[in-house]
């Protein structure tokens, strides 16, 4: 398939690449004078200069020869833009391949384009500087470092006709997410999903000090991406002749490899996993632009990281030396007068949606099916009392994953990804529809282990989240199960794809995406046998800091509530979606129905568990949040309805915990009114909640009943003991909420002095039993539920 | 230097490990009857069994053979444990050797101390089942794998003569930060550090899968980590006897290596960056434990993950097995009719302080020494009235660091660390007093590289995060300087930080430790240029979940303060302190000793920029924290004074966070008292905070005027812009302060009616200016301090 390229177009993919480089360098220095028509003057000049050179002319090189390999094989790339501070080039290219303009109308081919091209971007009220959503063609930032790998992996996942070409900064190598993303290949099947063309870019430098994989010696370094299973080919230099030909010379290589690999695994010869190609470019850290400023080194070094001629407005010299500069690439030959790109670049210029800025891949709710989602009430438990029976919410979900993964199988577009926890969590019915996928070595002693699979499990929290990420954003479905502590390992991955989803809701052109889910389960209450380490509940706060346009928590209380969450999770769009259950076996509170109604409510009262009658002035109310408290109110509510019969209790229970919040401040937010209705003005407020108990304050401080509200929580005590003893030890077990009932209700009377007393000597019987028997009391152990 | 391990020598060797793999494996199970003496039956069984026999065989092999090098070669050796959830392996080992015993004399090295040992483990009130602080010995928790091989640089780092051992799980292998730490070997120096031993352990699987490094190719394996740079030997196999005369040997090769590489290295000898042996150690999971149980392998696969016989109190044939699996290791021939380990097991146990479970590096309270730190009034600015000038508050806090390097110099016990932003942060100073310490190749355009230094740069926020809580846990004194935004990288390893600080505290043998330092500059209004994904200022809302002895939050104005502050966060112990600062030119607020009376009070009314003369029944109340935010109350003050002037204005300026709680949540909190003379008890307060305003609000939710607060702050809006559009975007403007101030003070009248549309009409000449010119309105750049 390989062909010899010839000299003319390597002179069209020069041409091209110092296009590129032109608009690049335009947009960090130039408010007007874009095709320098004049001589370049101050005022030609941006106030602030901003902007990414550095990582820019390399950017341009490979999306040059990129272009020129997609045109002559018609091949479907998406790219992926590690250094994504380097978004003078994306914007570049989609301006000259057309895609920006049909994008955006507003920026077209012309010189009035050109100029709004140059003066919007890191503009106030234009652009941002970086790769970010508003680029056509991206799915990723690149603004923190480290996710591009494992995004690149989750965009070719079940695309097989894909290639997704994924720039990888020398800078962003040494993060940790990237240096584990390079073993992703011993998941990637070469039948049935695409393939990513990892381009390692060492330019040498990060901000102010060398990259380590630029510094070691070429054997270290050839061994070491040799480990990570790829077969590297080098394109090293500066000239950028010989440079073309390098490059276009491995990239045909490249491809061939590739399509051989493919055609191999497809054919059906049940080869070893493959040993994918990978590039690795060594070019100068901010290629053409100025050698030396004011006599000190710039090309080549770090000092070309962002602006290299900082002074242009006010220092001549840097003036002239900016406009030879930008004169160098020759402008008149690339634009005609009108500043159209000259239409023999055109003849690089991919076809339509194969132009990288116009691939739907990119776009991912162009390509969106929605998930056939079976009937729910097939995986229901029956539940003919509350509390009757039990039984294991995450399991009943997997069973419900199962039947996704089925009813899905066509369309291959959902995926379960896990850091070795799903088991764990109880979700293994999936291995009945799917095996987990490994490409990796096989033992005879192991099980659900396949070429393909609908599962992917590494211990690696940023793998899950970063190949969820770039599955959802090229159109496709998933979950993410976690240990709930563990979360956190992703909180920055989370906050960067919250921030891009909340640009891209603004977006009218792109189309909304699946909701990324999160399955938290072995939560904090449940941990006891890990202990203290494993014991976190904050992750819930950490989202609430995003916008109330894209974050949702649910903490369903049991199996039919779990179910009820999932399905409309799984159905949602354009949001984050946090979901905590239990994996133990767990009272079985709601039938199906009530399941369904509760959660479209989000929050409401239990009558089964309240003894107020539906007064409207209740004595107290219990309210609860997430299975454990649950449990725990419940349990107090027996205990006071057996000691205190007359007391009038209500018990509320909050699913949805964005409720709690005023509708002014979140979409699912509850009015004032509403929420009175269920609180109450001015009884008092016994609140179970399964993470730090400030949450419910933050989220109700403006509530007529705030003053009331009294929260219970986790409150970082812990460590290996039982599930009782976790709650005894953060004041949450039934014995202490029913002291909090007596201490808040006035005026109950000696009875409710002697059941405190006998509440207090409980929790004195338990800390003496459990460390002489450990284990919990019998009477915890034996509980049982009468409504 | 090697020779050959005799065979004598390998039968002790053996017999301690079986020591030790009883002793887990009593842990794991026994609630008495320790040593056997009676048949085993149900009743001695515990009713929970909790923890890990997977990896722990493996670590008590390591710690074996480490034993006999340590005793024939007399090293100082910290052992760091990857798998640290194998906590019965430590435990068995620290109480073989003594250490335990010594460390709590109620667990003697008899049969009631092993009674104890066993029946405390995962047992309610007892200890840990996680290699937790709880344990001697160890620096290093390993419930949240990745972090292992960090920790053992951090705490090689300066310790010329000590040798860390590190047990790295090839579960934990597939981390990020773990697959980043192999190249912190391009950081080490053989002459002035330690040294680090890498021992992969590769046991095959996870909880549930098979471990991708144990799946490769042996060739690529060994490229894999000759391209990290180490020299890897291997140790591989099942059969006992072969096993520990392949290890001895290698063992003594490897030990032979470094001591070669130092020598050389110490000699002057200046060499290229040594290739640092390392082993790789493949033996089946759970080995020497039951090979099958109930028809199905266990030994050697994922299966002996955790407890390999669950049923041991109901089934008879698994307590059976049990007591066979245990008298296999002939504890008769190890302990004596005591109890106590025989005599001639004590051959192998290194002395005193050698003893791992000994080393004073793990509890490096007892060898931290105070640092010197300079009079921070040396750096001081000198600021004759309030804002007539600006500095760049890091800047200063560069030099006062570049002096606290010279003056502890001799002790070598500060360092630095940072991702690649230690200039951008404009902490340069520091190079003037050392190198960026770099063992990769150089580059004559290079700056400040040497092979030791005071300072590490390296792009992994994870890196510097677990080599600076290495640094620490070993007794000496550091500070993480980064991005404010990308904090959020390492929230899960600052939340293991803190919960084994808490742990810790509470041990009286373990001596205080240095605080972790934490300075955050380019925070989120100072990150206009690079855009929305750099902008999160909610690293600190995460800190505030951890408990309240650990935690500690400042928000220093300008120079002076954040001298202050700096000065007294690294005098402190045991805490975190999170810093964050401007690095940009900031007006000088206070004097040097102002500063330092402000900053000890940690909030405080500034008497010159209020007028309210000192009254009690001020009009309004403006409260900032933060540098941004104190600028734009100082400016809207501004504003008020000129056109309102009989407004009552007090201005109040927090720098200590944690003041804002109430003195029974916090040791900082404030009473309410003294809070309520602050803020008022019923005047309207405008608070300008740094990042989420809904932090105030949760911290001063129980306060008598929280009905009257209203707090602005960061409502994740942001984009590449000006500074002061970031702070129009998000409400937080001089001119919004100023309306706020206005709808909130009743009966101002008409002037204050006409100064709000004034406000406004200025907020949309702002709109307009901005995206004209691309930057802020004349009287913001021009903006002047009178006071």
């Amino acid at each position: 398939m390989s062909q010899a390229v010839g000299q003319a177009d390597l002179s069209l993919v020069d041409a091209y690449w110092r296009a590129a480089n032109y608009l690049s360098a335009g947009q960090i220095y130039l408010l007007d004078n874009p095709l320098l028509t004049q001589p370049l003057a101050p005022e030609h000049i941006k106030p602030r200069l901003l902007g990414h050179w550095g990582t820019t002319p390399g950017l341009n090189f490979v999306y040059a020869h990129l272009n020129r390999v997609i045109k002559a094989r018609e091949l479907d790339v998406l790219f992926v833009t590690g250094p994504g501070h380097g978004g003078p080039a994306l914007l570049a290219n989609t301006w000259l391949e057309g895609s920006y303009s049909e994008t955006y109308p507003d920026v077209p081919r012309d010189a009035s384009g050109m100029r709004r091209l140059f003066r919007q971007f890191s503009f106030p009220g234009g652009v941002p500087s970086h790769v970010a959503p508003e680029v056509p063609g991206s799915i990723h930032e690149g603004g923190e470092l480290g996710y591009s790998l494992a995004h690149a992996f989750g965009a070719a996942f079940d695309n097989p006709d894909l290639l997704v070409a994924c720039v990888v900064g020398d800078g962003e190598a040494e993060t940790g997410p990237l240096a584990a993303s390079w073993h992703a290949n011993k998941f990637l099947d070469p039948a049935s999903d695409g393939t990513v063309l990892p381009i390692l870019h060492l330019n040498g430098y990060k901000i102010a000090n060398p990259a380590v994989l630029a510094r070691i010696p070429h054997e270290e370094l050839d061994a070491l991406l040799r480990g990570y299973g790829y077969d590297p080919r080098y394109v090293e230099g500066e000239d950028p002749t010989a440079m073309h030909a390098r490059m276009a010379e491995v990239l045909d290589q490249v491809i061939d490899d590739i399509q051989r690999i493919q055609h191999e695994a497809r054919a059906g010869q049940d080869g070893a996993r493959p040993r994918w190609p990978m590039i690795v470019l060594r070019s100068p850290k901010g290629w053409t632009g100025p050698a030396t400023v004011d006599g000190v080194a710039v090309e080549g070094t770090w000092r070309s990281h962002q602006v290299p001629l900082a002074g242009v407005r006010d220092n001549p010299d840097h003036l002239r030396l900016l406009e030879s500069w930008l004169r160098g690439y020759r402008p008149e030959e690339l634009f005609d007068e009108r500043g159209a790109p000259r239409p023999e670049l055109s003849a690089l210029v991919p076809d339509g949606p194969r132009r990288m800025g116009s691939t739907p891949h990119a776009n991912g709710g162009l390509l969106l099916r929605d998930l056939h989602i079976p009937d729910i009430r097939a995986h229901a438990v029956e539940v003919a009392k509350p509390g009757a029976t039990t039984s294991e919410p995450t399991r009943a979900l997997g069973r419900l994953l199962r039947d996704v993964m089925v009813a899905n199988a066509d369309a291959r577009n959902f995926r379960l990804f896990g850091p070795d926890e799903t088991a764990s969590n109880r979700l293994d019915a999936v291995y009945e529809a799917s095996d987990k996928q490994w490409q990796a070595e096989t033992l005879p002693v192991d099980e659900h282990l396949g070429r393909q699979g609908r599962v992917v499990e590494v211990l690696s929290e940023h793998l899950c989240q970063g190949f969820l990420e770039g599955y959802l954003l090229t159109g496709r479905h998933g979950l993410f199960n976690c240990y709930e502590a563990f979360i956190h390992i992703v909180d920055s991955m989370f906050n960067q794809h919250a921030k891009w989803l909340k640009t891209h809701q603004k977006l009218v052109w792109r189309r909304p995406v699946a909701s990324l889910n999160y399955l938290l389960s072995s939560h904090v209450w449940r941990q006891d046998h890990n202990g203290f380490s494993h014991q976190d509940p904050g992750f819930i706060d950490h989202v609430m800091n995003k916008k109330a346009e894209v974050v949702r928590v649910y903490l369903p209380p049991d199996t039919n509530t779990l179910l009820t969450v999932a399905d409309s999770c799984l159905r949602s769009r354009d949001a984050i979606n946090v979901v905590v259950a239990a994996k133990n076996e767990t009272p079985d509170w709601l039938g199906i129905e009530d399941a369904v109604l509760h959660c479209a409510r989000g929050a409401g009262i239990w009558e089964w568990a309240s003894t107020d009658d539906g007064d409207v002035e209740p004595d107290v109310v219990l309210a609860c949040a997430g299975d454990a408290p649950t449990m725990e109110v419940l349990a107090a509510t027996a205990l006071l309805r057996e000691h205190l019969p007359g007391l009038r209790i209500r018990v509320v229970n909050v699913v949805d915990l964005m409720r709690m919040q005023p509708d002014t401040e979140h979409p699912h937010g509850m009015p004032d009114r509403e929420f009175d209705a269920l609180f109450t003005r001015d009884r008092p407020v016994i609140f179970a909640y399964h993470g730090y108990p400030w949450l419910i304050h933050r989220l109700t401080y403006r509530r007529t009943n705030h003053a009331n509200l009294h929260v219970r929580g986790y409150k970082e005590e812990g460590t290996t003991t039982t599930p009782f003893d976790m709650l005894v030890l953060n004041d949450m077990d039934r014995y202490r909420l029913v002291i909090d009932v007596i201490d808040r209700v006035p005026g109950l009377g000696p009875r409710a002095a002697r059941l405190r007393q006998h509440m207090q000597d409980q929790r004195a019987r338990h800390h003496a039993w459990i460390r002489e028997h450990g284990e919990d009391l019998p009477e915890v152990r034996g509980w049982t539920w009468q409504f």
